[in-house]
């Protein structure tokens, strides 16, 4: 199964012209032909067939059925990372987090970031990718890029952790998070979160958490959360 | 702390030359100077202090200690996976499974293996790479590419188990994998294992296991796969 995605589409659509270079690749890559099915989430939770009408090398125009909604999780799982100096890094982690179905990530900025812009749309095509790559219908929350201050300052009803490398008492996060909680986790940049960035955490009642015995680079150490998150929750 | 490699160094070892391109890097980026102290280690477990008696732009001459040995895990974390059919997507699991501490990794060709040649050599410095910053001093033994079938072959000790997609009974890898047990896992291509190869792996007594919910890519299954490891571990 090949899975498209449009945000566009809602449960009252019925019919819909897929985007130029969609149509190139339904048409040149895909080679479906008028009559055929492929199968369009809006990001929100629905699936929708599309049966072809009228397809040239840049157009394909759909008849659109509603075929199911998944709802979404009762919790949220939650990731807020710093984002590497190295580009492709965070992407990685864009990816991998969102296959392993995460459902928020926040790039936040550290007092030790060394990356302080990114891309929100480049970031959002990745995690569109990867949520149609896995199969899923719901595409991540990515939120703009948020100074560490004011994300402390954010209403969050979540079970708060936050995982840095200074030799304080922590546990390991496998033994702190629980199956179907939302959950919100901090991850710093590759110099680690400031002392200052750890104690204010912790006066907002974020639990310091370790991710093992081993150095984690950033991204690592957002693949590996993603990775916990999603073993407790299956 | 910035950690150095090299195989050839042993506890007898008194003085030692970093290669070229080491010394330029101690030289240039570190800005190291005679009487400086340098980390190194020989991927076998030991670690050395190196301290400068020489150094120019292209060479760095070391007076070496032995510091102290690291002893193996009493148990192997093994991983053998179906190189991607992009080369960066294979290089990517590497680097992450050596920073969440795996122990061996063998590429395998499969049924539907979209790759078929490998290079030793740059798959070997993206270890070693990977095990410098995440500060271990173990170095992950990387196989030559090895027949699906010869793999059976092998002898094996280690829990066995073959994470495929196929519609079988299948519990989760959490519930099946223990903490300081040897484990081998099998993880397929893109197009996943053939039913023969299934077949074969289970008359093996590899048992199946399922990977969660989500569709997961090649690569992405393979750090699941060691992050569950270094986590059940941990």
């Amino acid at each position: 199964m090949q899975l498209f995605y449009n945000s566009q589409l809602n449960k009252g659509s019925t019919i819909f012209t897929l985007d130029r270079e969609e149509s190139k690749h339904v048409f040149k890559v895909l080679r479906k032909k008028i009559g055929d099915d492929i199968s369009i989430t809006d990001g929100r939770g629905n699936l929708y067939n599309g049966n072809i009408n009228h397809i040239t090398s840049n157009r394909c125009d759909l008849d659109i059925n509603f075929v199911k909604a998944t709802p979404p999780l009762s919790y949220q799982l939650h990731i807020a990372i710093a984002p590497t100096k190295m580009n492709d890094r965070m992407e990685w982690f864009l990816e991998k987090a969102t296959e392993m179905g995460i459902s928020r990530i926040t790039p936040i900025l550290c007092d030790h970031s060394e990356r302080n812009k990114i891309n929100l749309e480049r970031f959002n095509r990745i995690i569109v990718s990867a949520m149609k790559q896995s199969l899923q219908f719901h595409k991540p929350l990515l939120d703009e890029l948020t100074n560490f201050d004011d994300f402390l300052k954010m209403k969050i009803t979540a079970k708060k952790y936050i995982a840095h490398c200074e030799e304080l008492d922590k546990i390991h996060l496998k033994n702190s998070i629980k199956a179907e909680e939302s959950t919100v986790i901090l991850i710093g940049p590759e110099g680690d979160f400031s002392i200052q960035e750890i104690e204010k955490a912790l006066l907002q009642e974020f639990k310091p958490v370790s991710l093992g015995k081993t150095r984690l680079r950033t991204e690592t150490a957002g693949i590996y959360t993603a990775a916990l998150l999603n073993m407790i929750n299956s």
